[in-house]
């Protein structure tokens, strides 16, 4: 009746070091046609003029940015998809956006929120087995120290990838995920060693797609209902559902992937809202 | 507490090859009948007019086309399906028609986006032995250059099934379904061989309604929430039960399928749409 | 990994015969009261009386019917089923009732669409194992025909029941229900003959209702979300809860149904709408 | 692949008795407080009266009752029970609220339809057991002979049980379960002899809390989406979360119990409704 | 096919010994955004200094009090959290709110009603082994007096936990969940001292937090649709996440947690009150 206890190597930590970039928002947007029609054409004129300004101004901020999406289906008309700083600055955005006049017409149909997180599974296990190694003990102030170094020197490294520009990709698809925690498939039970190994070959799949599409990991444990957010940003949709199929044969994915819904969107820069209007 | 690794003959990928054709959107709209009647007369004729002037130009296009469907139940009163040769252009439909008047009193209940999908398990399967018994290692120029080769070749073959018109028949029958990822019974864990085997017995079945039932695959992983679409054409509804009760006892559908919705609408050509209105 | 394929006697196919008689539609409707009480009660009669007209031919059809109910909780105020020959006079009934001024009043919760069906175990068991004897293989020609006369004079001496009248029963319990494909209670991996038994005993208990409940099976696959519809018909509800608590420990109940939501309504005569409304 | 029969003493039915009382309806209702704030006082004032004057009739009846509670959290604003002696005496209930002006400013967001229960596990056993030893096969004439007077007896017995007056304690909490029908847990397939055991064990946990708390099973196979609701009427909420819990842990809770939401209201006699619109 | 029962020490009950201290409510909160900006600035800004004013006597009191957050994302666009001595008092403060002007914009998209819980899972073990030792049987009289004696201790010393002020932090994450009660891991058949170890390890976790996050457990068994409100509050949103992630790795998380929704807000003085309306 007692459950087995997850197994690894003695003295080496289940959790992998991971490390956070910007805070993402997703928002999923449903415009009310009726009423945005029965409004004058120059009052729809003056709303999108002052809407198609902030959307630029978001757009092009220096550090993070905000981009535009014409959705496909019913799921919503418009997403929006904000990188800031921090969750202070995406609230900003939030309230900046809800002071539109567009925004009469905007109804929320779904959101998601998140950072960019980079999983660190290679070299966790590298640190955690040459910690064990020499003897020092987790999470005792040595181990912790040499834990923060790893920790700083990957941030670092990794700054461009935490913090990334919104590419501009013709499409977007965006989707949320959990791994498993099933009676007898639970990835997180799994040793951190196979965990590695696992997460190492869908890597591998991936790499070859690294032409053709462009993907963004945040995590979103304690934000957001799953575990995981993923943008996959290309000009041809074709590619996100064959490097999709092809990872789900992973071990991975086949076994401890749970998918929430897929977003597909076109990009509309911030000048073009009117096309989408 | 491993997970035994997918298991087929060594240097055989698990992941078939596809080949896809046209982008398809089916929407489900709901329609304000208080509101609509609430129209003068000569209202409702303008507006019917326009919608089916727009509706005709879609349904006629040499590409591709879309059709009308009246649909039995709650799930919507209207159902649009759309055949286009990419994204763009099912967003160029979905902006078009959300200008009619009508729109004005339409929502959407559901939508479904997808590719006409030709999965190929009797080819992936015999040009993947063939190529691992000349030596030949899966993801090596070589190999790529042949399986290139291999999908061109059919997508040239199979050219009309991947960019089909939309039947004429009386009625549709549209459902979304996922293959199962059980903790036991997992379709995506199976050697590749047996879900060849399956597939095929399951074609089998297919081929005995071919007269009665035309039916269009579409794949979306990555594109909605199910993993694949269905839509069966048929002019006696009671035909699409037959098909799918029987399918059900089989091994591919019987242990390792899962449906979501079904949708079954009445044709209804562009030039008769005030009959539904 | 693989899974052992469905057993049964070789040359036995799986699928039951089945014949299949009325399409039928319940409706579940919501009423605006509000709306409906700030009308002024002459125009509010001459909706009503409009309403009881209309749904008085529906009541009297001589092939088929259609009945109102008023329900019992929050599922809807009314529920309507309609009983007709083809889906094409179910999609007239839907479009009859729409043009009611009454059904400016009138949301739609929830439907359900389906055909009567007969599942005839105990003669597919029959007829199959008589064919294999006779070294007949399933689906050949000779076998089809064979099946062919079997379902034929089936039809034939089971019409009544396949085409039957909306008995006049006070209450109407409705509910839909599934047989479950789970990893290792499977129904349709069952042998048919285990399935025969199954049902056999199932259809013992229902049999000591058979004075006070009228049961109704229509299947839904291919036509709704769930495979079967159940209408069960009688003076007292009691005895719906008795008749379904003591099928639910009948094997083919406690292991293999999944139930859907349960609907109750009281029948209001066409005649006395004005009652309920 | 064959499941095992469920098993018991030869001789000896799975279903259990049961003898049922009051026909019971919950209410939750949602109030449109922004509709209600933008009426004249006068105009509240007489609507209130009204209410309040029809809920004070209700809540006094002689047989069965009314009551209203005021919810907490977002599940409604209100939540009315009605205990009577039929479905035909809930309908009336119904369509008596439905003409209150109060109810311009209601709409329903869940309900219970239910009827009073008492499970004779322990009878059902004795019974059976006595049957089975004096030779007589179920479902003859003189074992439906002998079942009938046991159940005729009861229902004399328990007579203040089956048709109870609403407790007036302060606080009601109300929720609807199911026992679970699992691959591998299933309620149903137990002997009724272990069914009665972990019944009894529960029962005797619901005793140690008889002072502080009046329980009401009522069931509803047949009627709604669960099998059973359960009322706990008590004057300290933190009963209810002690009992609950403390259940949580019985076997039949434990291993067989799946639980819906949960309702928690505060008792408004009619004659203050005022004090909560 | 039976189902053992749940195995501990003999004499030792399953149920660990708990203590209870505030009554909490959180309201998550839609704001009509369309409605209140089409209000005259005058008439807006006597409806914000009402509901200011409001907020700050609730905010200040000096037992319990409530807090103002503007959440991130679709879910809602403010929550309020309530921690009162009493479900009367919440009812109170839901009656006062409702009352204001601004709840003419408000519509309640989720809520959580529960009480604060200090599960006494040490103190449980070591109390329930020294009665066994000592030769007195659980519930007998002798056993409830030394019970009592260990719950009120606790209460007096746990005093200030059990009634804890809202901590100021700029971030709020609120979360329900459940342990699992799955055909082979079932936390409530785990015998106490298994699951006295399991959560010994997990609080370890939180140990090390315990200066950049406060955490607030909240038990809702018999009043919400789980088992367990767990409000975490600090400056930092990212240390929310890392804690989580880390603790999911535990075995009591890893094998037997279940989450719902997670809820981010930022701290809202009532004073800023009109900051983010």
């Amino acid at each position: 009746m007692h459950s087995p206890k997850p197994q690894a190597a003695p003295g080496i930590p289940a959790v992998p070091l991971t490390i956070e970039g910007s805070s993402v928002l997703h928002q999923m947007l449903r415009f009310d046609w009726t009423a945005w029609r029965a409004l004058e054409a120059g009052e729809r004129n003056r709303i999108t003029s002052d809407a198609e300004r902030t959307l630029q101004q978001l757009e092009r901020r220096r550090e993070g940015g905000s981009a535009l999406y014409s959705m496909l289906g019913h799921k919503g008309d418009l997403m929006l998809v904000h990188f800031r700083n921090s969750f202070d600055e995406l609230k900003s955005a939030e309230l900046q956006l809800s002071a539109l006049g567009l925004w009469d017409f905007v109804a929320f149909d779904d959101s998601y929120l998140s950072v960019v997180e980079l999983g660190l599974y290679d070299s966790s296990v590298k640190t955690y087995q040459s910690l064990a190694e020499r003897g020092i003990a987790a999470h005792t102030p040595e181990w912790d120290a040499a834990i923060k170094e790893v920790l700083e020197r990957q941030r670092e490294a990794m700054r461009e990838r935490l913090y990334p520009q919104i590419p501009d990709a013709r499409y977007l698809c965006f989707y949320p995920m959990d791994r498993k925690r099933d009676e007898q498939k639970n990835f997180y039970t799994l040793p951190i060693e196979e965990r590695q190994r696992q997460m190492h070959e869908h890597g591998m799949v991936g790499r070859r797609y690294a032409g053709e599409v462009k993907q963004i990991i945040t995590g979103s444990i304690g934000f957001d209902d799953w575990e995981w957010g993923v943008d996959l940003f290309g000009d041809d949709p074709l590619v996100f559902k064959r490097l999709i199929y092809e990872m789900r044969f992973d071990q991975v994915s086949a076994v401890y992937a749970l998918f929430g819904s897929f977003y597909v969107g076109l990009r509309v820069p911030a000048a073009r809202i009117a096309s989408v209007l």
